[in-house]
């Protein structure tokens, strides 16, 4: 039931053959590729299965309190580097602790809604919460609370030049102030 | 009470001794090590330390709800590829948004009867529960939230070629379905 | 308003100018940069984009039940090995569970005690808990349960040598039970 192994390598003089698919194994000794090496790569250079990181700063302006589908917005803003990569992975790091990053259903926006239900239900906020930090409203604590539950950090694979999700996942940036500031997102590809 | 560091570094002509272990390190400049390049590879050409990628879409049955041990099942599946890695990384990644991926206990199966008790009872179900989102029937909703409680992607170190989980870790696939369907995960190994 | 994007290769031959900074794009064909590399190895070897693989264990002391900050404990630990990385990804991975690891605010103590007056309240402990796994004390199986609530498992962007966190983010060491032993985290860089 399982799908083939997809195998990279990149040694010294390692080369993929131009028809090479993520699905073939594709391991060559350094030495007996050396005379091969620099023909594929001058005739396929841009097939050429170099280790590549890339890394960006993506800014999602201020949303409204609750779970916001920016799955669209993300690969609008790294989809031309995505497409570079066979294999890999993507990595998202929301720079902040009152908000968070997920993965969930991409389809009905009532899944959205009622996940927000439940994080304030969760948490107690207001008069009767138990809270010490209550300095910045009623809403920061618990928003902290939020970030740890849900978490800040998301790792996706890639394969062949897109984000390698199910069908019916997508990205959610979880928004846990009531009056929210833009938010800032590292991503950082690395693959072949 | 730290372990050595193990450092591993593969520039153009990097090459690790035959004699190399992952705790010493093993920096070489590109110039000094030009000549000793295809004799280390010819002789040792399985421990040379290439940048080595591999994925694989790895199968799990249906499960009932409830959650479920699969450190063996995984680990029959990559066992064989996790061998050629001294040190890296491998990223599991569950392609659903009502099933999740955790780590916890790998002895007690109470434990994870008791962490699918707290799951039920900590997220509503039933005609009391608030959500919208209730055409696929009463669990649905519910087993959205569980998946972004406990997430769907787990990243694990790779040393000697094995997970370095400790004693006590396994790797727990959760369904939180009632009746569930196979749930795909991918797993994407990188390291040297 | 989003950062330029930066972008690193390791082709067999590819070569950073001593001058490129993490913001410039520096993807070279492999037969042109072959003349260049020796020179460009030679004179700024340390500066040169190899791929590097880095893997340690922090031992961190046993803490009383609670959230801990431990990013300057960690950065004590790894900040040397982090400084040789322009571009990559910090893995961290705490080997046990009944404890987990969290990004959360680093300024005030009175957002880790809310974290766990919340943690405390939102799963059972005591005799009308209704767990089973119960032979290791009540605060056994509320420890597993936390432990895969916030994870035992983080990756952190390293940018120009630092974790490329945000300027209220830390790293908590959450321990969940009551008479707590040394936590070993393994650390695993990965980068250029």
């Amino acid at each position: 039931m399982q799908a083939a192994l997809a195998f990279f390598s990149a040694t010294p003089s390692m080369s993929l053959p131009p028809s090479a698919s993520p699905c073939v194994k594709a391991r060559h000794s350094t030495t007996e590729d050396a005379s091969t090496l620099a023909g594929a790569a001058s005739s396929t250079s841009k097939d050429f299965p170099s280790v590549k990181w890339a890394q960006k700063t993506v800014v999602v302006p201020a949303q409204r309190r609750g779970c916001h589908l920016i799955t669209s917005k993300i690969v609008r803003e790294i989809g031309q580097d995505l497409s570079g990569f066979k294999c890999g992975l993507a990595h998202f790091f929301l720079q902040h602790t009152s908000a968070s990053l997920t993965i969930n259903e991409n389809y009905d926006s009532d899944v959205r809604h009622d996940t927000e239900t439940f994080l304030s239900k969760v948490v107690p906020e207001g008069v009767s919460a138990p809270w010490k930090h209550t300095l910045e409203g009623p809403d920061d604590m618990p928003a902290h609370i939020k970030s740890s539950m849900f978490g800040c950090t998301l790792t996706i694979p890639i394969t062949n030049g897109q984000l390698n999700m199910g069908t019916w996942q997508g990205i959610w940036l979880c928004e846990h102030r009531d009056h929210a500031t833009p938010r800032h997102i590292v991503v950082t590809l690395n693959g072949m």
